[in-house]
């Protein structure tokens, strides 16, 4: 197979428009050597984001409408375009992301599997959430012929994350499920990767007209989040945001939507520590194995995986002074990692600075030190329950490899820290010998804790239900005809049949 | 069967607690005489709002995790407490809402099988939307266990509709579904029919006794919506909000929401015009039926039915002449009926003088006088599209029995209309013979359209999605171990079974 070659020149993507912005000019800048990459890109006017939305709400329409087959073919259309871009994708996110080869070709398996999963989504057909309720005209009072399925709820604006560049960007999960719930997607892309952000833009631009749709059904922009973001998820063609980053970033987008004429729904998914639970039972068999093991998680990515394990809670004495003294030998020959960014690189450091000098935190270890220009050198650190507990500022992720082991003096207190944390994305119990996780997201997690950005159901955020009252078969939509043309699994008055 | 006999003393219910509130008193008014009536009701206070919330949240854990049966038991002693009190309760609410016996007992019926249809849902368990991913330990990379289902989001905040005084307030579709989904209900319960609220809230208490269930399941606290309503929404303990009421109302608990350090969905039903369009074919065959058919409708329950058809939009013409001739000639022949509360009449009586002194608008008939306090006169206007897309104003829900006939000069200007009109709760489109209803809820006829307030799916309002992964089948959900105790419907490894 011959690669698709796109060109970076560092434009905006205006549905099927290619074009330069006029406002601030920006470089990527590659972490590992701390050198601005070519070309430069323009950021968005206003007026950019004006007309992108715009196209995307005269899309909607016709675009939410289509059949299950044809949003199936586009989704994989946009799988197969990525791929075709061949190593060039993958050359420019190592430039921009300073993430080794193999880490971010897994990811664009991962993107590639996402698109193909949504495609078979759409045609299973089981989000349309169908359900008939037959006319009863004998009843007091009589019921009519009552239809329910879900429809979209309209163009929805899409940030990419820093920490995938892939998977959790341009056509990561939030695009895949707005378009497959039939959705337009404005995307605002990140600034850390703009290169690999245009190339994937253009793979999904050309699926867009490979396909036929209306070009308001895609759309790129670069800028700021404060200016260009904010623009984005206040204009009123925009229905529903997706967002991967910060909390702080994240809540300025609910803000924001809060503040609309119009409320619409924010899907931010946010920061999260990750505690990890060590039941004295798993410790007293397997404390120095957890120890090393709990490592290899901490420093995987160089510590930016949104599920990284920031806390460590368990019970003090004799096995849990193994298992530190297991994970502190380990850290200790981790070599350090290129970080994602200047930005994050720094706010790392200044985040194991601030552990460092907090009253009642000892240093238990550092990993090695680096010789790139982001390079981030894990660290561990150890408290007591009580100062944990007295200091909410020791419970704020420190985005990266580190990480605090907190040290309680009894059962109730293990279970008082897990009362007292946050809502978070994940958690995880050492009880016996397995490796228990929890996968869930209360604020602040997720700004909205109903739905999941990964997964199939992820589909669910952009969807609305509608009911159809005493419409004649043929002018219902296929999902709910008599004759069920689609072999829906549908609940029928009541029980669920594919009949 | 002899009937439970609960007093009305104009209390509060904390938990089992009843006591009277200490702020602001008042007594219902009964709407027919204008009279207040007995007994004096007292208000909650900021302390009573925080100590039901924190009852509620200490409830919550031991809640959710009540079994299937339970849960299910427990709604259907509910229904029959309803029941139970007989007419007592029906004799109540006539007095404080002016609707009549049948209808009120109708509700009544209605009220008590939404509450045994969330029993049905509960036991059926679609609701938990189970999926299980198998482990697959040979895949590069591999993957583990994954189970997921949906929980309870937590305590919820339930604000009571004046037009539907039960199947819309205490014991109605917000808190049937809530408490379907393991979520324990604080009522902030309205002002308009505190007897009957208070009567329905001591059924539900005693329930929550019969079944042994946590006191804090449920509460219902008396007091102004600008005071008690919003500590109520501000509370850190509520994690959801169901209301049910006016666009300005509904919009300020969305506002409160929003500024919440940790953000809720508020899930409120507001305004709507429920536009109904009359397509050629249809009114050249039945305008003089469709005529009647609609005053009919218009003036259902004094107009204040949330579906109400205040907005008619139909091509000019001699066929529409004949529509409004029979629609002007059944309206004069209706008499008024008495309207829910003084202040409600007298927001009707405003908006119909502002139909009435607006330019460009003309007035086809009114209906027949009444000689209660309250009482409603049917109103039906007429206007051309240029004049109502000129004025915003025109748009603006009059609750009650008025109704503006839109005149267009072509099917274009009808489109126009259609795309101009802000979000419905309903729509209605006349094709040939048929009667066709759209049911649907964008902004501003509720806050968040992804769901519903009426029907089974009201549940998912209240559920959020938790992945397990790699947990022994023993310490899983009933609802995700291997054997299907529960004999659900499941999504395994991507395919729907019962297995």
């Amino acid at each position: 197979m011959s690669n698709t070659t796109y060109t970076i020149n560092g434009d905006l993507l205006i549905g099927q428009n290619t074009e330069h912005g006029s406002e601030k000019p920006f470089h990527a800048v590659n972490p590992a050597t701390g050198e601005q990459l070519a070309p430069a890109f323009g950021s968005a006017t206003v007026a950019d984001v004006e007309r992108a939305c715009v196209l995307a709400g005269q899309a909607f329409d016709a675009y939410r409408e289509t059949t299950l087959a044809q949003r199936a073919a586009f989704l994989e259309k946009i799988a197969d375009n990525l791929l075709d871009i061949g190593p060039a994708l993958i050359e420019r996110a190592m430039q921009e992301s300073g993430l080794p080869q193999a880490r971010l070709e897994g990811e664009r398996g991962r993107t590639v599997g996402q698109l193909r999963l949504f495609a078979k989504v759409v045609r299973d057909g089981a989000w349309l959430a169908t359900a008939l309720d037959s006319a009863l005209p004998q009843r007091t009072p009589p019921r009519p012929d009552l239809r329910l399925r879900k429809i979209a709820l309209g163009p929805v604006a899409v940030f990419g994350a820093s920490n995938f560049p892939l998977a959790f960007s341009v056509a990561g999960g939030d695009t895949a499920s707005a378009l497959a719930a039939g959705c337009p997607v404005v995307v605002k892309a990140h600034g850390a990767h703009p290169g690999t952000s245009e190339l994937v833009a253009k793979a999904v631009q050309a699926a867009v007209a490979a396909c036929g749709l209306p070009e308001g059904v895609f759309s790129m922009l670069h800028g700021d989040g404060r200016t260009i973001g904010q623009a984005l998820v206040a204009h009123d063609a925009i229905k529903a945001v997706g967002f991967t980053g910060s909390r702080q970033g994240g809540m300025a987008l609910v803000r924001t939507a809060a503040q609309r004429a119009e409320p619409i729904p924010v899907y931010a998914e946010m920061s999260s520590s990750n505690p990890m639970f060590l039941l004295p039972n798993a410790l007293a068999r397997n404390a120095a194995r957890i120890g090393s093991g709990f490592i290899d998680s901490l420093t995987l990515g160089a510590g930016q995986f949104c599920t990284n394990p920031g806390l460590v809670v368990a019970l003090d004495g004799p096995d849990l002074d193994t298992f530190c003294a297991a994970a502190a030998a380990a850290l200790e020959g981790k070599p350090a990692s290129t970080m994602l960014t200047p930005g994050i690189h720094s706010a790392y450091v200044d985040g194991v600075s601030r552990l460092a000098g907090a009253a009642g935190v000892t240093l238990l270890a550092r990993g090695q030190q680096g010789n790139t220009a982001c390079a981030g050198q894990g660290a561990l650190f150890a408290t007591d329950a009580a100062t944990f507990l007295a200091n909410p500022a020791l419970e704020e992720e420190v985005f990266g490899a580190s990480s605090l082991v907190i040290k309680c003096s009894d059962i109730g207190q293990l279970r008082q820290i897990a009362e007292y944390l946050d809502g978070q994305l994940t958690a995880t119990v050492f009880l016996e010998v397995c490796h228990a996780m929890v996968h869930g997201g209360p604020f602040p997690a997720t700004s909205d804790s109903r739905s999941t950005s990964v997964g199939a159901s992820a589909i669910d955020r952009f969807l609305r239900p509608v009911s159809y009252q005493d419409l004649p078969s043929w002018l219902l939509p296929e999902a709910l005809q008599d004759d069920n043309p689609l072999q829906l699994w549908r609940v029928r008055d009541g029980v669920l049949v594919q009949a």
